[in-house]
C-alpha cells in the first residue's frame, strides 16, 4: 500500500493540522462546495489511487452538515480508488444513541455506522465512544482509543493525596474507576436519573467525598446540565475543591461560562476532540493530536495499536 | 398487506396534510428530538407494524438537517417492523449531484440513493429528476413522476396561438419539447454555457421568439440566474411577454423577487414539491399534491401507476 | 401472510409448548439427525410456504449445539418458503460478548446476530438482553421484552414495607431501579470488579441495607459467583433477610445448591427462559410463557408489542 | 500487488493485442469452449493469484455473447485469486438503456453493470459512455476516457478556419461544444426527434452552417440513420464539405456503405474501440490503444488518470 | 399477494402456452427490442405491482440471448415492483458447469444463479438439475422438479417383465435406479470415460443386459455421442430392445436423426422442457407443462410442492 | 501483504505444528475461554494487521463447538485487521450436507459456507471435499487439494500387479477411477444402497474381484458400515487381500477396531487432516502437513496451486 493521505472535513480542520505535523505528513485540501439547493459537493484535492487514505472528521454540530459532508468524502475516496478508506472520529456524537428506550426510534450509533460503511469507509478509529458497546455497532474493523492517558499525565501534576475521581452518573463507572487506578485515588459517582434530555435530577452520591479534592470525570459535556446537578449534591456534602474533567468538551448553550463562574470549580479540562471553546481561564485543553497520529501511523504501518494504548483496565 | 400509514418529517408538513386529505387518511405525527450535541432522534408516532408505510420528505434546505431525518425515520420504519417503506420525495435535490465532471468528487445522487436503501427505504416515489438517468441510481423500484400536465393544464386557460415554449437549457430541452407538444406550441432553447453555480452565459437562442408569448419551463429554479440570463437574450430578440414556470420553486437567494421585478414577466408558475415561497402578486402555486395522493393510492393497492402518468411522451 | 407455524429447537421444547398451548397453535416437530462425523441435519416436519414462522430457541448450554441446531433452523424455513422466520430467543447467550475489551477477540454478541440474519432470521424476538444496546447489534428488527412485570407480581405478594432492590453490579443498576420503582421501594447496588470469569470482588455496597430485606436482582445467573459474593457483604452490613432474583436462571456448577445453603437466603425466584433446575425448596420459577406467546401474537397481527410491555421505564 | 495480467475476450483481440504491445506485456490466452447446450466455460490461461488483471472486452454485437463471456472471465478471476480485476469496456453498448422511457423495461445500463460486480469486477475502464450519467451506474470505482484528443489530433491536420462541429442530437450538445473547443471552431447542432430506432427526424439545424466545412461528431454511429438524416439537412442548408467523425464505429446494416456513397462526405473517422469494419477509401480508423495502454499504466501504478485525460472540459 | 401474472421470454413460448392453459390463467405478452448494437431491451406488458409474477424461461440455445433475455426480464418485473418473481427453469443448461474440474475456470452454475439473483429473482423452479448438489448454488428458494414420474407412466403401457433401465454413466446412475424401482425392473449402467465434450468412451457396462429390453436414461440429450457409445457397447452384449428416454432432449447436430437411424432404437422419449425437434416417427414426446403448472399454483397458493412430487427415492 | 501468521483452533493442533514446522514459521497461540454460560471467546495471540492471516481448523467431532470457535477465530482476525483470512479446513463435515434430498432441510454445507463468509473469510484451502460441486457453495475463492498422490505414493510400495481399486459406492467412482490410474491398477466399485445413516446395503460388486488384492478407497470412514458390507461381498467375491484406504479417517463407534478385527485386512491408511485414532497394528496415517504447508506458502507467494496440485485427472 502506497503512502498514506490525510484530508480533512471542515469540522475541525485545526485538529487535523495538528495531527499531520505530528505525522510529518501533508493534510491535503478538500474544497467544499454548497450549491443553491443547498446540496453538497466535495472534492478531494489529491490522488488517492491506491493511497491509505484518512478522513479526519468529528461529528460535532452543526452535526448533520459535518455527517454529510464525511459520507460524501468516504465516496469521494472509494470513487478515487482509495486503496483503504479509515475514518477518524475523534468524537462520534451519534453514539448516544445507541439503544431503543422507546418505542420507533431510530438506533441512530447503529443507522450512521452503516452509512459510514455503505458509503465505502473500510474502517474506523474512534475516541471515547458513549458506550463500549458502540464498537460493535460497526461491521468494519474499529480501532476505539481513548484519553484517560492524557487526562492522566494533566492532573498527576498535582497533590492527589486527597484526591477522589467521580462520576455523574452510573453510565461512566467503570471509566471512572479505571482513571482512578491510573491516579491512585478512590473513585466516587453519583446516581443519575434523566428525566428528559434538559432535566436530570442526581438523587445520591455513592461513596465519600466530604471534604475531598475532587476531580469529576464524564466522557463529554455539552449543556453541562449533569454536572452542575452533581455540583451541587457535593456542595452540600462538603467537598474542598473540584477540577472537571471529560474527553469531549462540547460545551454548547453557555455551559462553559455557566460552568466557570461555580466558585468551587478550580479548572475545567477537555481534550481537542472537538473544536475548543473560547479560551477561557480555567479551562485547559489537552492535546489528543499526537495520540491519534500516534495510532495513525500504526494503523498505516500494521503494527498494533492496542499495544501502545492498553491501560491495563 | 394492512393499512396505509403516512408520515412527514420537518421538510414541507404542509403537503403531507394535503396529501393525506385527499388520500382520507390521517398524517401521524412524528417527534423530532435534537440533543445538546446535535443529534437527531425521531419517533414515529403510530403503530407500523405490518404497515404499508409512507415518508414524506422532500429534500429541500436544510438538506443535509432534512437528509438525516429522513434516514433516520426510514430506519425507525424498518426497526418497527413496516410491512414496506416507501419514501416519498417530491424533490431530490442530489439529483443535481448526477455525473463525475471533476475528479475526486462524490456522484452525491447515487450516494444518497444508496444511504437510503441502506436505511430500509423499500421504494421511492420521485418527481420530475434532474435528469431521467437518476432513476438508475436506486437499486429499489422508483415511481418518477412530474408536473408537466398540471403545468399545461394552467396554462391552457391562456390563449395560446402566439406561444413559445423555451428551455433555459440544452439538458432540458427534451422535457420542454413535451411540454409544447402538450400545449400545442413551438419550442425554443437557449444554449447555456455554466462556468460556475454563479455563472451562467447563455450564447444563443434556438428557434423562433421575437414577437411572441414566452413560456420559460424548467424544472428547478434556484437562484435563477439561468432565467435572468436568458429573459435578457429574449429580451433582446424581442419577445411579446413572458411567463415563467417550473417544478421545483426553490427560489433562493431572493431570486423570486428578482424575476418579479422585471416587467416583461407575467406570471411565475411553480409546484409545491417544495415549500412555497411566501406569496407575491406573480406568483401562482400549483398542487401536485393530488398527483402525489393518487400516485400512492396506486402504489398501495398495486395499480399501474405508470398507466395514469404518461403523458405519451 | 397464512398462519403462524411454531417450531422449537432442542433446547428448551418445554417452554415452546407452553407457549403454543398458551398460542392455541400446535407445535410442530422437527426431525434432529447427528450424522456419524457430529454433523447435524434438521427437517421441519410441517409446510411452511408462505406462513409466518416462528422458531424458539434460547441459547443455552450445550450453547454452542442449540446456535448451530437453530441456523440450520432457520436456513431450512428459508429454504422451504417460509414468508417471515421470527427467532424467539428466550435467552441470547452470547449477548454477554458486547464489547472488545481486549485486543483481537470477537464481539461474539454482535458475529451471533449476524450470523443469524446470514442464514435467514427476518426478525427476533428477545428476552432481557445483558446490555440494551446488544439490540443494536441486530440488522432485523428487534422486539426485546423483559420479565420484570412477572417478577413484580411475584413480589408483591410479600410485605414490602421494609425492602429494598439491589442490584450486585453497577452494570445493571438501571434495571434494578426500574424493578424498584414497579415495587415502590428503595434502590442499592454493589460495586463489583470482575478479575476473570470466575473471581470477582465486590467491594462495596452502595445505599442503605442494614436491617433491610434485600431482593438481589441480576439478568442472569450463572455460577452465582457474584451473588454469592454479594451476600457476604450484604451479610456484613446486617441485612435482615434475601431473596434472589433474576430472569435468566442458568444454575450452573451447583450454583442452586450454593445458594440455597444459605440460610439467609429465603427464596431464589426466576423465570423459565431457561430450562429450570430440579426443583428445590426455595425455588421458584416464574413463566414467561403467557408473555412470549401475546407478543408472538401481537407480531403475528401487526399490534403494537411495545404498548404491551412498556413498564413506563 | 503484483504484475499486471491482461487477457481479451473473444469480442476484439486486435485490439487488446495493440494495447499489450504498448504496455510491453504479453496478452494471456483465454481457452472458450462451447459445449453442445450452448453452455460457454472460459479457461484463464495464466496465473491470476494476487496479479492485477485486467481483461478487455467492449459489447459488441453478438453483445449478448460477449457479455456473457466477459461475466464468466470476471467470475474465473475471482475464483483464480486475482488481487484485483479491472473490466476495461473501451464500448458498453448497454449504456444506451439509461432510463426508464416506458413502463416495465429493465433500466439495462444499470442492470449489467450490477451483473459485472456480482461477477466480481473490482473496476471498470470505459470509453465515451453514452451519458455521464452511467459512471453513476456502477458501484465500483470507474474510470471514464473519451477519444476526443485522438479525434481532435486527427483533425488539426486539416485548415479549419471554416469549419463548425455538428452534433445530431441535442443530447451529444455538450461533447461537440467540448470538442469544437478544442479544435478552435464554432458548434452547432441538430434537433432530432427519434420515433423508433429505426426512424428518426431532425427537423431543425440550430447555428450556422451553410457555405461550411462540417464536422459531424457522434459518440456511436451503428445504422447510421441520424448521420445520413442530418446530411439531408446540412445539403438543404448548403455546407461546402462533410466529415464524419464518432468513437464507436458499429456501423451495422451496411451504414458505412450508405454514407460512403454520398459524395458530400470526405471522409469518415472513428476510432478501434469496437472491431473496425473492413477498410474502405473514405474511412480513417484512429486507435486508442494507446490511450488505453497509459490509463491501464496509470491505474496498475496508481497513477492519477484524470490528470492525463482532462480536456478542461 | 395478488393474482398470479405469468410472462414468458422467447425461449420457449409453446411450453409457457401450454403451462398457462392449464393454470388457466392468460399468458401476458413480453416486447423484445433488439437495438441497432445488438442491445436487447424487454418490456413486460401487463401490471406487475405486487403481484405473483412467473417468468418461465429454459435456458436453451441461443443460450446467451435467452439468459442475457431473462435477467432483463427479471430485472423489469422487479422495477416493476412484482411482489415476488419466481423464475421458471424448465432447462438450466448452466448446471453442466458445476465443478471446477481445471484451473482458472468459472463455475458457471453458480455464477448464473448468482446473476439471477443480483437481478431480482425472488425463487427458482427448476426442473431435473445436472446435478442435484445445483441446487446449492442458489442463495433463494428453489422447488426441484423432475419428470420421472411422466416418463414412468408413458413406459408403464409397454411389457416391462424383461427390461432394465441402463444409465450410460455413473454420475446419472441413482435418477436411473430410482427409475427402475418406479418401474419395478432392474438397473445397469455404462461405466464412461468423457475425454473432451466430443470424445466419449464407454468401457464396460455393469449389470445384466443380454437378451434385454433396455431403457436407456439420461437428464440430456445434446449431441448423444454418449448414447451412441453406449448403444455400441449393447449391442455387443445382445440386448433385445432399446428405448431411449431424457427429460431435456436438446437433439442438436442432428443426435436425433443418427439415433433414429439405429435399427434397434424402437423409440426415443423425452419431454418438452426444451422446444422439441420437429417430428419423427420414433419420437415421443411427454409434456411436463402440467407438472409445471401444478408446481406453479402451489408455490402461488402456499401448499407444499414437495408432498407433490416426491417419488419415495 | 505483509507475513504469513498462523493460528490453529482446538480441532487439531497436532496438524497446525507440522505444518508450521514444514513453513519455518511459528504457529501462533489463540486462546480460548469458555463461560459459566457455555459462551466462548477467544483471543488470537499476535498482531494480526495487515498480515496474511491462516486459521487451520477441520470440522470434526464435536463439530459444533469446532465450527463456532471458528467463526469466532475468522470474526476476531477481521476485527484484527487482518489483510486476508484463508481458512484451513483439512476436513469439511459439513460437506455431506451437499443436497436437499428431502423437503424443508437445510443444506448445511452451503449454510456453512455463507457463515465463514459471513463472519470474515477471505478464502479457503480445503482437502477431499465430499463432492466436487461443494466447491460452488463458496463465494469466496476456494483452493481444493486431494490425497490422492500421497496415498499413491503409499502403495506403490507395493507389488500392484495383481490390484485393483474398489470404490465402496458409485458417488466415489470417479475418485477411484483416477487413483487407479495413478497406480496402473484396474478399478471396481460397489452398487450401495443407503437406506439411513446407520443402514447400508451393498447390493453388488461392478468389476472383476475375485482372486484379486484390493485397495478400498473411500473419501472418509467414519462408522464404516459401507467398508464392512462391502469386504462382506468381497469376501463372497474371493477376493484375495485388502487393503483399505481413506482421506478422513474419523473412524467413529468403534470402527477401527472392527475393521482391524476383520483377518483379510491387512492394512488400513489414512492421512492426519483429522486427529488420528490411537496407533494400532494394522493402522498407517500419512501426513497430508507438507502439502497443506506448500498450498499455503504458494497462496501466500501468490503461485499457481493448480500446477502443484493436479493429477491430470
Amino acid at each position: 500500500m502506497r503512502d498514506i493521505t490525510v484530508f480533512s472535513g471542515s469540522a475541525h480542520p485545526e485538529l487535523a493540522e495538528e495531527i499531520c505535523a505530528h505525522l510529518g505528513t501533508p493534510l491535503h485540501p478538500v474544497q467544499i462546495h454548497r450549491f443553491a439547493n443547498d446540496v453538497l459537493e466535495v472534492q478531494l484535492q489529491a490522488n488517492c489511487r491506491e493511497r491509505d487514505v484518512f478522513l479526519i472528521q468529528p461529528l460535532v454540530p452543526p452535526t448533520q452538515e459535518n455527517l454529510v459532508e464525511l459520507l460524501l468524502m468516504i465516496d469521494a475516496a472509494r470513487g478515487a480508488s482509495a486503496a483503504r478508506t479509515t475514518v477518524v472520529l475523534p468524537h462520534y456524537a451519534y453514539a448516544r444513541s445507541d439503544k431503543k428506550d422507546a418505542p420507533r426510534i431510530s438506533i441512530g450509533g447503529r443507522l450512521v455506522a452503516d452509512l459510514m460503511v455503505a458509503a465505502g469507509a473500510s474502517r474506523v478509529l474512534a475516541m471515547t465512544l458513549h458506550s463500549p458497546q458502540v464498537h460493535g455497532f460497526f461491521s468494519v474493523p474499529v480501532d476505539h482509543l481513548h484519553a484517560l492517558r492524557e487526562l492522566a499525565a494533566h492532573f498527576r501534576q498535582y497533590d492527589l493525596s486527597n484526591t477522589v475521581v467521580v462520576s455523574p452518573d452510573l453510565g461512566n463507572a467503570k471509566e471512572a474507576a479505571a482513571f482512578a487506578r491510573l491516579l491512585g485515588t478512590d473513585v466516587a459517582m453519583g446516581a443519575k436519573q434523566r428525566f428528559s434530555d434538559d432535566r436530570v435530577v442526581i438523587s445520591s452520591v455513592i461513596g465519600e467525598v466530604a471534604g475531598k479534592d475532587v476531580i469529576i470525570l464524564d466522557d463529554e459535556i455539552a449543556k453541562g446540565s449533569t454536572v452542575i446537578e452533581l455540583l451541587d449534591r457535593l456542595r452540600e456534602r462538603g467537598v474542598r475543591s473540584v477540577r472537571v474533567a471529560c474527553t469531549h468538551g462540547l460545551f454548547s448553550a453557555g455551559a462553559l461560562e455557566r460552568l466557570g463562574e461555580l466558585p468551587e470549580v478550580e479548572e475545567i479540562v477537555c481534550t481537542n476532540t472537538v473544536p475548543p471553546p473560547k479560551p477561557c481561564d480555567k479551562l485547559t485543553v489537552l492535546s489528543i493530536a499526537p495520540a491519534l497520529a500516534e495510532a495513525m501511523r500504526r494503523i498505516h504501518d500494521g503494527e498494533s495499536v492496542s499495544a501502545l494504548f492498553n491501560t491495563g483496565q
